[in-house]
């Protein structure tokens, strides 16, 4: 805080940047598919966030020191991580300080990515979202993402959507269906499909599927072995009693 | 905290507004009320608190962002309404410089809405209101309201009463009679009826006293098949031991 | 906190002041004195303290709006209430600016009333107290207060004599005798009567005596209903059982 | 905090004072100690600490208002007492603004007084000490002052001996055996005894003494009858099953 | 605070400085082993660190007082020693101050000691560290390091390793493998011996095997004669039932 300032954004200047974000949130959706995203896109660590208020740690990443709240970045893609729950008041502080760099920069496109609670399974899982004004939310039907009419979006993702359009910029915010209580490598898949449509970012989810269908043939297997078990434990009662 | 204020009120000039205030109390009297007048009145969202100190979050209405903490307008009427929980310190702050723009605004009335607790059901709830002077009490009692002449009145309304009155402001509370534990939209229309009596406000509460019957219909079978129940049972008991 | 102050007085001038606190404490005897002066003698509330840290509420007395820490003033006398309790750092906070007040007023006295619990019931109880300085104390004794040789007076009064005194003010703080479990009008009472000594302030604490009486009056006839449902309860016991 | 401070020190200049300090630690001993100095070299209260984060109090002794920490003085003797428990942050800011002073006036000794914890019963209970460097050790062991070589030294004794240390003072802790879970005179008397050789002041220990053997005594009485109880207890337990 | 900094380095100038830090962590690894540094190569207490927020005490070493944060150096190796555990805020604080420091010195080598928790015992403990950059690393695996390629490291370890690597100096952490749950001086010797290669220091870690092996002794005949008495227990059980 030499200045007074809680937080200092450490970023270079990239012009009519595509600012995507995943901080930490339910089913660590956001979190997965921008760590996805840097390493599938190949992304250099371009700046991160300083404050006194975060944690004092330094985050080994292929045999190097990185800091908690990073940016990683290549031609006009930035992509925001965090690698620790950020306090309300220093998400308040770090949203406007990105949403004053966004502005000065002139971003084309600012997207939150994250997760949205359902609470049970499905068979095709969807992608929400809600963007900053009215066309914005055309242009995400348009994409196959469902709109979001009513609800409140906590966090970094709902903050930065706010100010952000609050200032005129083009913010997005992108939820995926998920369970809610197990990370879902699924639904980050998901929001990374509606990413690609709106952003001509591209990129294969087929590594970020094939996880996912690891977890769940392992949890079936898991659920089989219960029913068997069940169902042995049952007839043994029978032969027993009857 | 840019300048170091906590607070910073986003609010275009309105001259000699009513100033209409309903965050959230007991029974979710004021809340309901505020939400329903600026809905009904086709208000606009024309501004907002500003603050490191509320929590980071967006609200999603009609599939667009908006601030926890916001102000509604129309004409020269401006409703504050608020969809979290306020601290007590950042009311103080929030008032103080609410009161500031109303007293270089030149406000007409300024009127909080809210609930009283009562704990018993009643046929007719009543309104109980206090002005920041005698006069405006006697005005209250014109329009049908009763004087509460002891009590405290907690919160943004309490604050907003005394903070006006010392400033000469023409302020008024009005408190719809409330059983205390559940939303209430039968002493939010009570209240409304007060308003209108004392704003010249048109708008019809027959949409909330719909939602309170329909409410209070639920409740009324709740009771008769619980009634219904409990004399099945007793005959039955009586059927086994006579 | 506009320019930083934790804490601002609002009170007019008013030269050579009688100043008497009556903050809450044990038995609510400061209070319940300071409340019954400044109704019986008729006064105005003339001032308040305001701060970012009191509690946002307006308490409504005789149907006006008041702020929790108000004066009440008539004449050359001032009367310091309070509804709500005061933190320590906020009390010493209000305790320098009213020092700072009453010495540039220069004031003549300044007496704090407050309760000192006994834990028992005594048939007379009396009236302790200490000034800032021996004169004071002897002053104290010719008008019937027992000086309190040893102790420590916390909160308000503690700090305002103690403030007052190293200031060259004469401060005095009366404590009457109480049990310490509930509200004690008689002992608020008997702190009034030696304040009339000590100031000339002439007013009838027979009220205050009336309600003393009431309250003692339902306490002994509560406990001759249990004496004697006790006692029946015996002889049922002995007829039984001889 | 007028000018941004947290703590301000007033007292009168002391050219080359002797400075002893005896804050409330383990078995009280630094304070009965510092106290015990005040009361019997008949010292007068010259000064204080003034700070918001001091609780709000006045300490009556002798029928008169006192600060919870102040100073007492004689010559050029300083006595510091504190009646109240200081807060860590606190103790940091007071034992700076302390060590300026000390440094400003050419302070011959800086003694502080305490506890050293043993937890078990001793005939001859001793007095260890440490200096701010080898020379004052020296002393110290001249003058039958145990030398304590590891250990830690918590609060204001600790922070006072390092602040002063750094400075090129000459400090000085003196910390007397206890068993630790009562306040203990004795202890008090054999640091006192240590300090009078340190610095030449006069003062007999005898009512200390006189204290902790009356303490002592009725520990003695109450042992004896617990003894007696048992041996009573066991003997009819005999004459039963033998 | 006297100029709004939080923390102070007091430190004389040491030009190209080898800076080891070992403050308190996991199996104590770091404190034990940069104690021992300090003491083997009879360094001398250089500097310290100061701040109202580091609690009030001297540490009592050989008989002179210390503060719990401090510098020890002899020619240009400064090792870096905490007694207490430094909260967050403060690590952040330090880091800052230490990382200006070693900048303006322009520092050698930064290299951070202190454990890694496996939870299980292990013949040959190995150690694993990470640099600032890639040949860093290379250089430590030269010297037998096991490189750390993900994992995160708190404290003021991995704040130095960060701090130190964004501001382009040789930083180092080195991880000795440790239990866990106890104080680890074989885990500190394997440390040493890893910056010895690193850093040219020579000193024999024989005392600290000593120690480790006296430590691991007692381990092992308290776990014979558990052993043992379960035998016996057995045996008896047997000659009993069979």
């Amino acid at each position: 805080m030499e200045n007074g300032k809680p937080v200092k954004l450490v970023l270079p200047e990239v012009k009519n940047p595509i600012f995507i974000e995943g901080y930490p949130g339910i089913g660590l959706v956001g979190h997965i598919a921008a760590n996805f995203l840097a390493r599938e896109l190949e992304m250099e660590m371009i700046g991160y966030v300083e404050s006194p208020f975060i944690p004092p740690m330094a985050l080994i990443l292929e045999g190097r020191p990185n800091p908690p709240l990073r940016f990683y970045g290549r031609d006009n893609v930035i992509v925001a991580v965090a690698d620790i729950y950020v306090p309300p008041t220093l998400v308040n502080e770090i949203a406007r300080e990105l949403v004053g760099y966004l502005r000065d920069m002139n971003a084309r496109k600012i997207i939150s990515m994250g997760g949205i609670g359902i609470g049970f399974f499905k068979e095709n899982t969807e992608v929400w979202g809600v963007g900053a004004r009215e066309e914005l939310n055309r242009e995400l039907e348009e994409k196959g993402v469902k709109i979001l009419q009513y609800g409140s979006i906590m966090g970094m993702s709902g903050k930065l959507l706010w100010e952000a359009s609050r200032n005129g910029l083009d913010a997005y915010v992108l939820l995926g269906e998920t369970f809610g209580d197990r990370p879902d490598p699924r639904a980050a898949a998901n929001v990374i499909e509606a990413l690609k449509k709106l952003t001509g970012i591209e990129v294969s989810t087929e590594p970020l599927l094939q996880e996912a269908r690891a977890i769940e043939e392992q949890l079936r297997r898991m659920h089989e072995q219960m029913e068997q078990a069940r169902q042995r434990a049952e007839k043994q009662y029978e032969s027993i009693y009857l």
